[in-house]
């Protein structure tokens, strides 16, 4: 019961979060939602902070889990997994009414600034996402569907934080533009060899 | 003395909301800030959120002046201003400790989901930041200096998508590493002919 209640305070404090932010979200709003005495909280965790890193650790593992998901296709090639990936991404916040964003990139935002835990642990989040992308590009790069010189690293940064920023346009333009503008740049113009 | 007292208010508001937000920032705190008055607020602005919009404009005109003012320098070529000006806003955020952010991008993250006013004026606001690139974009292409093929519009749109996740990256990495990388891929890949 002890672990259960606790996984159901953070899936369900990681959804009002990536609705509404972490310094809008309060304790109470989550034991609610949850159904859980007030007073638990503090048994399962230190403190306000604590929860929210924990819902960080909730939101990579959650996201690792859906890319395996889709990456584990073996029937398209590895650059076809990654543009698959991102299609998938797109219909799923099509079915989101082009809303909430990337919990992650939110949470940058809005805590980069201000925790310095918070801070550490983004950075691990953001490393982490970028990783999802790694493993297909170095498969990509092994099979010649992307240049040979291309840092996999660097390359899998870029696609990852270029990301975040269409998810901020298309909060603003509630639209698909920005994320189908972002695929077109990555797959014409860094994943590809351009003709000279 | 009227108009200087709104420009104030303005200028000092645009100030915190860049630090805090505009949810976290009170009109008091404004007031107090611009020692003005209490009461004299609804004078200059309907509401908190006809205040915001016009923080957006300012936000606007301000980051359309700094670019005018790079761009002008036809000692170096258009695609050279291009890399100016993004360099130019490296330098100013070391002097910020890698904080802040772009406001634009901020407020399309924070707002885009709540408020339909902002949500407008956000995607005017983000239109007219491509819009500085584009020119530059298109001197660029006429001088043979970036590839024929390139579709402006896309192009400046996807330059500063790409640029405000590099932003929140920036945020919690606390480095010029993100901004850094984004250069590199835009400079590299994207405004560059690749060999085949």
């Amino acid at each position: 019961m002890s672990d259960n209640t606790k996984s159901r305070l953070i899936e369900i404090g990681a959804e009002i979060i990536h609705l509404k932010g972490f310094n809008h979200t309060g304790i109470k709003e989550i034991l609610e939602a949850a159904q859980v005495p007030k007073g638990s909280f503090y048994h399962y965790f230190e403190s306000k902070e604590d929860f929210g890193l924990q819902v960080i650790d909730y939101f990579v593992e959650y996201m690792a889990q859906v890319a395996r998901g889709v990456l584990a296709d073996h029937s398209v090639s590895p650059l076809e997994r990654i543009r698959n990936l991102l299609t998938g991404f797109i219909e799923l916040f099509k079915a989101r009414g082009y809303g909430y964003g990337c919990p992650i990139g939110n949470l940058s935002q809005e805590m980069g600034d201000i925790s310095p835990a918070f801070r550490e642990k983004l950075k691990y989040a953001l490393d982490s996402l970028a990783s999802i992308y790694a493993e297909p590009l170095a498969l990509a790069q092994e099979a010649g569907e992307i240049p040979r010189d291309l840092n996999i690293r660097d390359t899998a940064r870029f696609i990852v934080s270029s990301w975040h920023g269409a998810l901020i346009h298309m909060k603003a333009a509630k639209s698909p533009e920005p994320l189908e503008n972002h695929l077109r740049f990555i797959f014409d113009h860094v994943l590809k060899r351009m003709e000279s």
